[in-house]
């Protein structure tokens, strides 16, 4: 039988164990063929990054009818550029997650799971980062799955912009609907934590309060998800700021 | 004495012991005292990748009257974040550099000085990302330094908007001024390199070429950077597309 399914390349940055691996592939099957490439382990935190200093390496895990799936030794974008590189057919939609825990505001900037969606739009596919608000390993995904599959078959229907891919984040709890977003604007603080080892040597670990610079603004991820919206944010992978572009020009060197 | 010159943070991605950084130190060394936190091992490609499943150490290096060193088991957006954390004095600018290869176009989303530069950002500080076209470990800094201390000098005068960092890239040989830029358009193809280990095993990697989508196009980093021209392209730590939110109010979910 001819392959006439879309193929969607789906990774996360929890790794290829993650149940929200598992749910995430559940709802694409709805839609074409799936085709895992996801990180052998735990890979939050990782961005945008990509291996180059040492060698990667890609393994079977599972395959039938409506999907295979691979581990990776790199990163989400690794993974991304894997599905892209080592399989006959080229896929046709890239969709992330669905993470434990949120990439909301400026932590966009640090996700693997936007880094790997990021890595998709470069590829000139239409990508999509799902995000569910609660870190449990066994966190439910039922409310979650139903909205992915309806935001993800809107996406199809009207297409996104070039160089544009988005980034959904779903409340836990009861769902007051979808709302198109901005990024919120805020920072991390107080992010080393002390600690010794038992041979009385000082190590740091990440860890901090993210403070929100504008709690109360309408039309911010985080005030959407705070009002039990799902909120979708597009992000762009030119990073360029062309306001300041017009502005420097009038610079003399 | 007091201490009253500013303190300008620094680090990079090819490492502590990279000749770029040393460069960097010599012509920052003139705006203030410098502190420098960097990775301890080469980290390109590293983005904004922050360390949460690992510890982080910290060792002194070097000490001296105009600066201190110290270099970290972390990515350059964690020697950053260490930069802000274990000091007593915040520091009032973050640069990054002298990163041994351009980060132009695309390239910015993977660049781990770029990754730190926009964590200097995110701590609502000025900071700047300096990179010479050259990968060579033994690269000539010479004319590039004069720009760098031009640049940054320009820009303690000018000041920059909330939430935007620079990206220069500094092409080698005769240089014929600078030029305010935005991102080209541009992506990887033929991305994996297929190899055998001595136990016959593949492995990939990490390698191909980058296509530039717009080579004629005026006012792009890269076609700077082909007329030996300075690019200073000015870089968001709001991805958000803000022309896509308008367009997808109109979505009804």
């Amino acid at each position: 039988m001819k392959e006439d399914r879309p193929l969607i390349l789906i990774t996360n940055d929890d790794g290829i164990y993650a149940k929200g691996l598992r749910e995430l592939i559940d709802v694409m099957c709805l839609f074409g063929k799936v085709l895992v490439v996801a990180p052998e382990r735990a890979m939050s935190g990782m961005s945008a990054a990509v291996t180059l200093e040492n060698p990667l390496r890609v393994f079977e895990v599972e395959k039938n009818d409506n999907y295979e799936s691979y581990k990776c030794t790199g990163t989400p974008a690794d993974c991304v550029k894997a599905g892209f590189n080592l399989f006959e057919k080229r896929p046709d939609y890239v969709v992330t997650g669905i993470n434990h825990g949120p990439n909301s505001a400026t932590n966009v900037v640090y996700s693997g799971t936007m880094g790997a969606t990021m890595e998709g739009c470069l590829h000139g596919v239409i990508s999509v980062g799902f995000s569910l608000c609660d870190f449990d390993a066994d966190a439910d995904f039922s409310k979650a799955k139903v909205w992915v599959a309806r935001i993800f078959q809107k996406v199809l229907e009207k297409g996104l912009p070039e160089r544009v891919c988005l980034n959904v984040n779903i409340p836990q709890g009861d769902l007051k609907g979808a709302e198109i977003c901005r990024q919120t604007r805020g920072h991390w603080e107080e992010e080393f934590e002390k600690h010794k080892d038992p041979y009385n040597h000082d190590y740091y670990w990440l860890g901090g309060n993210f403070i929100n610079e504008e709690p109360d603004a309408a039309g911010t991820d985080l005030y959407a998800l705070k009002n039990q919206k799902i909120s979708i944010t597009p992000v762009k992978v030119d990073y360029t700021s062309l306001e300041t572009v017009e502005e420097m020009k009038k610079w003399k060197f």
